[in-house]
C-alpha cells in the first residue's frame, strides 16, 4: 500500500464480494426502492423498541452481505461497525450475533465509509482475508435520542434532514468477484462554527470539500476521473454549499456527476423529508444498494463516495458547542480489471 | 504483517515514540501518582463542564505525547481516538484541536488498546508513518451519563467500579526510540448474560479470558512469555473471575504476574473506589504512565495489556439487555531489540 498524506492506495485491489442494504417504509417508497434487498413495511419491524428494530436492520444487512458472497458468518475474520446510537449499541449487539472479532468505530454519518475504508485497509495490507463493514440508523431512534420523543411530533425547519431507516453492509475480501476499492481518504475535523443541529448539511459541507480536495491532492486525480462523486448526506442545503465552495477553491464539478445520497434516497419534492436524507444508513444503503448495482450494470465505471458526519452530541449542542464535521472518501470501480490503475 | 486468526503480528516493529498520561485528583492520590505527567488538583480543571474537563485531559495527553517525541501536531498523520461519551465527543473535539485526519473508534473501556492496535496496524502496514492513539474518561461525565446526576450522591454496591479521571495518548511511529509493539489481538463480543451495570467486572471477565486464549492460540505464546499480563478494568470482582476461568480452561497464570489496571491505579483498600478503577482512561493511564516506565527501567521486558470493555448503554440496560463484553490485547516489549521475535 502506498501512502498519501491522508489517503491509502489499495495496491492489492480489495474486492466487495457481497453487499446488502435493508430499509424501512419511507425509503421503500422512494426512487431507489428496487435497489434494496429488503423493505420493511413497518417502522417497528415487529420489535419491541426502535433500538431493537435498528439492530435487526444491521443484523439482516450483515447476514445478507455474507450470504450473497456465498459464505457464512464463520468466514468473516473481522467486523468493523458503528452507528449513531449512544455507545454504538446497534453495532455491538450485531457484532455479538455475527461472532467475528469486532472493531467498533464512530464517525457519525461518515461511519459507512470509515468502516469500509478500514475494512479495505485491513484486507489490502494482509492483516485479514475477509472483513465485514456495516452501519445502520433508524429514523425513530435518532429522533428520540437527538431531538424529541417520537410521540411529541415536533415541527422542523426546512433545513432539517430526515434520518434514513436502514442498514448497509459490505464484505471485503482479498480476492473474488465484485467491485474493487481503489483508495480511500480519511478526513480531518472541519468546524466553521455552525451551531444549529437542524442545519447539519451546512455544518458538514466544508468537511466534504476538505476531504474531496485532499483526495485529489493525494491521488493526483481530478473530478473527471470519476463518473460520479456522491456526498453522504449534505442534502438540499449542504450540497449546493459544497458545490459552491469547490467552485471557489478551483475544483469545478463540471466534468463529473456530483450528487448526494441524501438527495438520491428520497423524492425530496414529494416525500416529507425536509431537505433530504441523513443518518449512518443514508450513504450506506445508497452505495451498497443503488450505486454498486449501477457499477455492476456498467452505467458507472468509477465512483467516489464521500460520506459526511456531524460529530455533535445533544450534550455538546446544549453546552453551546459548534458542530464539528468530517468526511471520509472511498473510490470504487466496477472491478474485473476495468478502470484500475494499481 | 503476518496474520493470525484474530491477531496481527507487527513484523516491522512499530515504536511508541511518545506517550503521556494526565489524571485527576483521585488518581493523583493513588499509588501510581508519580507515573503521570500531570495531576489536576481539581475535578473540574477550571472548565465550565465535566465534558469540557474530559476533553482538556485528552488534548493535554495528546499534546504531551507528541512533545515527548520531540515533534509537533503537524507531524501526526492520523489520530485514532475514542471515549465513553455519547458520540465520542471528547475525542472528536480533541481531533479538531490536533488537526490530523481522524479515525473515531469505540470499544468502551477497551478503546485504549483498540486505538493502539489500529495505530500500530496502520504504521506497520505502511499506511502511515506516525499515528496518535488516545482515549479519556472522567468520573463525573461517566456518572452523569451512565448513572445519576453527580449532585445526587447515590450509593453504590461494593461490586461497582470507580471511573478513572484521566487521559492517555501514545504516538506510534515506524522508527525511533521507545517500546516496541509486537502484536495485537482483536477481541470478539462475549456475553454470558450479566445484566447488572454495577458489576461490569464480572460482565467483562469472560471477554478478557476469550481474548487472552485467542492471543496464545494465534501467536503460539504462553503466559510465561510475558513478565506481566494486565487486564484493563476488571477490578476486585472481575479479575479473580478471569483468573479462575483461565485456570479452568487450562491456562494457569502461575508463570507470569497477572494483574489489573483497575487494581493498580488506586489503593483499593484506602481509597473509596468500591471494587477498583474503570473507564477508558484506566488502562490508558496505567499503561502509558506506569507500565511503559517500568519497561524503560528494565523492570519488565515484555507485557500484554488486555483492555476490557462493557458495551452497554443506559438504553440497552433499561430495555433489559445483557452487557456484551469485549477485550483487545496488545503486546509491548522494552524495545531496542530486546525480546523481539519478528
Amino acid at each position: 500500500m502506498l501512502k498519501g498524506k491522508q489517503s491509502w492506495w489499495f495496491a492489492n485491489r480489495p474486492v466487495i464480494i457481497g453487499a446488502s442494504s435493508v430499509v424501512g417504509p419511507e425509503e421503500g417508497s422512494g426512487p431507489l426502492a428496487e435497489s434494496f434487498d429488503l423493505v420493511h413495511p413497518e417502522l417497528d419491524m415487529q420489535q419491541k423498541s426502535w433500538e431493537k428494530a435498528e439492530r435487526l436492520l444491521l443484523e439482516q444487512a450483515s447476514e445478507f452481505a455474507v450470504q450473497k458472497a456465498g459464505l457464512s458468518r464463520q468466514d468473516v475474520q473481522f467486523y468493523v461497525g458503528g452507528d449513531l446510537m449512544n455507545q454504538i449499541i446497534s453495532s455491538s449487539f450485531a457484532a455479538r450475533a455475527i461472532g467475528a472479532p469486532y472493531i467498533g468505530v464512530f464517525g457519525a454519518c461518515s461511519t459507512s465509509m470509515e468502516s469500509l475504508a478500514l475494512a479495505c485497509q485491513l484486507v489490502d495490507s494482509g492483516a485479514a482475508e475477509r472483513v465485514l463493514a456495516g452501519t445502520a440508523s433508524h429514523n425513530c431512534t435518532a429522533e428520540k435520542q437527538f431531538r424529541y420523543p417520537t410521540e411529541y411530533g415536533s415541527q422542523k425547519p426546512p433545513t432539517a434532514q430526515f434520518t434514513v431507516t436502514g442498514a448497509g453492509a459490505a464484505l471485503v475480501a482479498a480476492q473474488g468477484n465484485g467491485p474493487v476499492v481503489e483508495c480511500a481518504t480519511i478526513g480531518k475535523v472541519v468546524d466553521l462554527g455552525i451551531k444549529d443541529p437542524f442545519n447539519m448539511g451546512a455544518a458538514m459541507a466544508p468537511a466534504a470539500v476538505d476531504t474531496i480536495q485532499a483526495h485529489f491532492n493525494d491521488t493526483g486525480r481530478s473530478p473527471g476521473d470519476y463518473d460520479l462523486i456522491v456526498t453522504g448526506d449534505l442534502a438540499g442545503v449542504g450540497h449546493p454549499i459544497a458545490k459552491e465552495l469547490l467552485m471557489k477553491n478551483g475544483v469545478p464539478m463540471d466534468h463529473t456527476e456530483f450528487n448526494d445520497c441524501g438527495l438520491l434516497v428520497y423524492d425530496v419534492e414529494k416525500q416529507k423529508v425536509q431537505a433530504g436524507g441523513s443518518g449512518c444508513a443514508c450513504s450506506a444503503v445508497v452505495t451498497y444498494g443503488h450505486l454498486l448495482k449501477r457499477l455492476a450494470k456498467g452505467e458507472l465505471k468509477r465512483i467516489l463516495v464521500v460520506a459526511t458526519g456531524a460529530l455533535l452530541s445533544p450534550i455538546s449542542f446544549q453546552q453551546g458547542e459548534s458542530i464539528p464535521g468530517i468526511a471520509h472518501a472511498v473510490a470504487i470501480t466496477a472491478g474485473n480489471g476495468e478502470g484500475g490503475e494499481a
